[in-house]
């Protein structure tokens, strides 16, 4: 096991789960002495290819899951909302995350987790791109820009291939974690990435 | 909370999952003083309602399950040997255990334990009726007459009618477990489950 590599964490921001991780996985990784690299992804291109759908809209599943999510949120003290809209579509999100980035690195996470509380915490649509600017705004990043960026062909390309390159490690939910290269998916697993963290393997 | 409801088990053979909740439900239940309805269910007839498959046969979700499977069974402690054939048939199996339901009740979980633990704890394809027989034989019970059951229409129409039950209740995978009316869906969450019992709600 490789003491200081990073741990892989992606993640959809329209994911319940994905949430979930992203309020635990910074202290569980700082516990064992490794950071955390976050990667939000376009799960909408690996539906493709498992021939699924996003959770909410699957028959039964759906019902399912927003009883699951406030039990969720309930044993782990976490805000939840509904959302007003779900699932959300993230693109304008994660296209402002790589340009930060890229611009401002130490923004980007604080502007992840911002996003996910706005969203699953307070339940607020942030399709819309001004949405999205707006909860970047209140962190001090310019909205202007981020808006402009969010139609930037070489951004556009940047979440392309960051998720081809998750698809290619074979990520195809959220959150995906991937400590040195096992790999864990569901925030339900996050106990085993803390036993390999711990222990060094399985 | 109904103090002595049994809490319902729904669960599909050919479902890991379901194999490690077979280990762990009966001992939990005891704790809060509640029996356990073991129930099997076809899952494939609800693979047609949620447009789904067996995991195993979803592109990138099946490689990554066996991998995820192992570590679980570590992680309990669980016999597990990758089966022969997955996701195993199991018709057969099924329609045994409610035949022992009707017939010889006291035998039908010991019955489904050992199905489960010849499958996943040791990889044997119990989809032919004669394995099934062979296994319940080793319990005591009769292997020709379990043989003939599996035939009986009226056993047959008895396991399509505990599937509906199963589907208008919400179950769509396995394990799905019911605590009075509220839904639980996954080995991981048993610890939602023990919430509920130890707590009376959420």
């Amino acid at each position: 096991m490789s003491e200081n590599k990073p741990i892989d964490f992606y993640f959809e921001f329209a994911s319940p789960y994905g949430y979930f991780t992203s309020l635990a996985i910074g202290d569980l990784a700082a516990k064992y002495g490794r950071t955390v690299n976050w990667r939000p992804f376009a799960l909408g291109a690996v539906f493709k290819i498992t021939n699924s759908a996003p959770n909410m809209t699957i028959p039964m599943k759906g019902e399912y899951l927003y009883r699951d999510i406030e039990r969720c949120a309930k044993l782990m003290g976490a805000e939840y909302k509904v959302p007003k809209v779900s699932p959300m579509n993230s693109m304008a999100a994660m296209r402002a995350f790589y340009w930060l980035s890229d611009t401002d690195a130490s923004q980007a996470v604080p502007f992840a987790k911002a996003i996910y509380r706005e969203h699953w915490g307070r339940g607020r649509d942030l399709g819309p791109v001004e949405a999205v600017a707006e909860v970047a705004s209140e962190l001090g990043i310019d909205g202007d820009a981020l808006t402009a960026a969010t139609q930037d062909p070489a951004i556009k390309e940047r979440l392309k291939k960051e998720t081809q390159t998750a698809i290619d490690r074979g990520a195809f939910g959220s959150p995906f974690i991937f400590v040195d290269e096992e790999a864990f998916w569901g925030n339900d697993r996050l106990d085993q990435v803390e036993h390999l963290l711990r222990t060094g393997g399985f």
